[in-house]
């Protein structure tokens, strides 16, 4: 297996073209993405676990997992969600419009949205755009990848290329999110296409756990979103069959890498967002707990605004390490440090010196390790310092 | 009964003395703050339930429900939490001062911290000054206020006075609380003090009931200190034993509205607060669950910055509610209310026109209602606006 990532790269993967356009929905960008696969792909996803689910996420996650898919239709600026019953109409009529005219059957067309929440769709607006749409597909991701963005500063592609059964395999990236990223108004959304050949049940299985350790570990603000997606398509274009164990695993590894690069750029773009946050929780008890330890660090204000103003003030990682609930007797065990430094261990604060900290937090990742010294699993979760600018955006935005 | 209410006068209840000084571990302000009572008094606590806890925080926890009490001691400045051994010997010789200069035991006296956390006490500045301290005692507790500050703005104290079995009864609260609230840096402190005679049994029961609806339903930023405290002092000297069923209840539920009040002074003066935020959540199916949903929204970033920018993007409301696991089903039929204008009813979007919500936004208390539709149990939250100014101390605090 030869391996390359490219995090800037926008081709891909055989059998799979893409279009962005703006129908209008937003005032100066493009606000109207379509992915088309030439033959039926097969297709899972994950969707957010609010209990208050946009039109788009109800409909596409009872057609998935599928064998049978031919386009994704997303729109942004408007979220479809709290819209009622005129909201799950207008996601028909986004959909069928696209199936007519890619002559294929509706439930070969899934669809997300990504926007202002309780809104009425513009759906003339969109069903107008549609042969436009169609029109402008290419083999390039780039259009399409800047018209799923909301209030994101950079589109965001990852493109591997692999070798398996001596043929070359890509797996293309695309995603886009920046606030009510735990994933509000701006959601998470992420595409994974391929060309390999997969079951449908296996390429479930293999995007939830690629998931897991991806995108459901990064936070930006807490706030969970009514229209989370991550859909994974795969077309068999390359001729390669995943149909022994080590393919498997190599594709799954790939896979992973990508979905991880997506999931930390989403973190990196974060609002307001001037540093990636990175916390591992290492020799935890359990995998479940140490995940849980490691995003609540990621979520905490007072973490975040300290990160974003370089100050040393880590008695707030032990505070929250209290509210995670870590066992009372683990505190007297318990190391931290941050980039690379140890602040506390062994139930006593080591660093004297706060500006020796201060000084190393001035790099773009800042990097925070808990050991909890019971137990073998390990968790990473990336999330984002909290600015001014974060305020801004959101007390701002519709008005 | 006759009933008074008010924030301003800071008399303490008959044989209750009280005194704030500077002892030096803050550079201009009161950092040391003692209360006495002549006779020694019933006293109950309620303690943060971090899994990590200050030093002051488990001393004072051990000795409670008491009926000895004398004295309660509190720095403000360093948290003595994350300070290992050296930590829990500080608190000693603290409390080991302050009751030498009293002439009591050790185990009469309390004590409480709040500050910076992993911070080593300045214990000589601390000892040195509590002769200083207990010759400045007064019948007033304004400059004790002050001295249990950190980022507040403004200290926060309540008097009441009530007539039972013909007596005057005097109920006085004090708090300290602005950032690290879901109680950080400057976590929670409450003290209730009263002169009626109460056993310590059901001080302390009074005291966890009154806190449930109180200090335990506000939010700052989602962040729990190491060392919230709440404490309740009853002297017995104004003559009045609460020994039937309706002076208990009368006593209650004036406690209640003391400790309300400050619950919501606190919350009024978050960190780079510019509003109050009130969340009714009513006719819910149980009473957990509607403090829970409550809570949900007092807390979500999103909703904070909305209302702080009078953004009427009332979508992240219902997308909190999904957050909050409020069951699918229940989404067509509740209804969502901002300043008394109904939002969302029945599975619908119901305000057109955005521009009359944000002009009502501008009041400086917000108000949000659930209604449920789903049972009889209601509960209340409080928490504040997020603004740049919050990150702003947040991130600047300690350099």
């Amino acid at each position: 297996m030869t391996s390359k990532v490219n995090i800037s790269d926008t081709t891909l993967p055989q059998g799979f073209s893409a279009a962005g356009v703006r129908c209008g929905v937003r005032r100066h960008r493009p606000d109207l993405a379509l992915l088309l696969s030439k033959r039926p792909a097969v297709a899972a996803g994950v969707f957010t676990q609010s209990t208050c689910q946009a039109a788009p996420v109800l409909y596409s996650k009872a057609l998935l997992p599928a064998d049978n898919i031919k386009a994704v239709i997303t729109n942004s600026g408007q979220a479809n969600a709290g819209t009622g019953r005129q909201g799950k109409k207008d996601n028909q009529t986004m959909v069928d419009a696209v199936a007519q005219s890619l002559r294929c059957t509706n439930t070969q067309v899934l669809s997300a949205s990504t926007g202002v929440i309780g809104e009425p769709m513009q759906i003339e607006l969109i069903t107008a755009a549609i042969p436009t749409l169609i029109a402008n597909l290419t083999h390039q991701v780039d259009r399409f990848a800047q018209a799923i963005m909301t209030t994101d500063l950079v589109p965001k592609t990852v493109y591997k290329v692999l070798t398996l059964q001596q043929k070359p395999v890509i797996i293309t990236g695309v995603a886009k999110g920046s606030g009510m990223i735990h994933p509000n108004m701006a959601t998470m959304l992420a595409y994974l296409l391929t060309d390999v050949q997969i079951a449908s049940a296996q390429a479930q299985q293999m995007l939830q756990d690629v998931t897991n350790n991806s995108f459901n570990m990064i936070s930006v603000d807490a706030d969970m979103s009514t229209n989370d997606s991550a859909f994974f398509l795969a077309n068999g274009s390359s001729g390669v069959v995943l149909d022994n164990a080590q393919d498997i695993k190599t594709f799954q590894q790939a896979l992973q890498e990508v979905a991880t690069l997506l999931a930390k750029s989403i973190a990196r773009d974060g609002e307001g967002a001037s540093k990636l946050i990175e916390v591992k929780v290492i020799n935890a008890p359990d995998e479940m707990f140490a995940k849980n330890v490691a995003r609540s660090l990621t979520t905490s204000p007072l973490i975040k605004t300290a990160i974003y103003g370089q100050s040393p003030n880590w008695g707030r990682l032990l505070a929250r390490l209290g509210m995670a609930r870590v066992p009372s007797k683990l505190f007297a065990k318990l190391s931290i440090s941050c980039q690379g430094r140890l602040l506390y261990d062994q139930g006593e604060p080591v660093l004297r010196d706060r500006h020796i900290l201060k000084n190393s937090m001035q790099a773009d990742t800042v990097m925070l390790t808990v050991n909890l010294k019971s137990g073998q699993h390990h968790a990473v979760a990336w999330g984002c310092d909290l600015s001014e600018k974060y305020v801004e955006i959101n007390a701002r935005y519709l008005t």
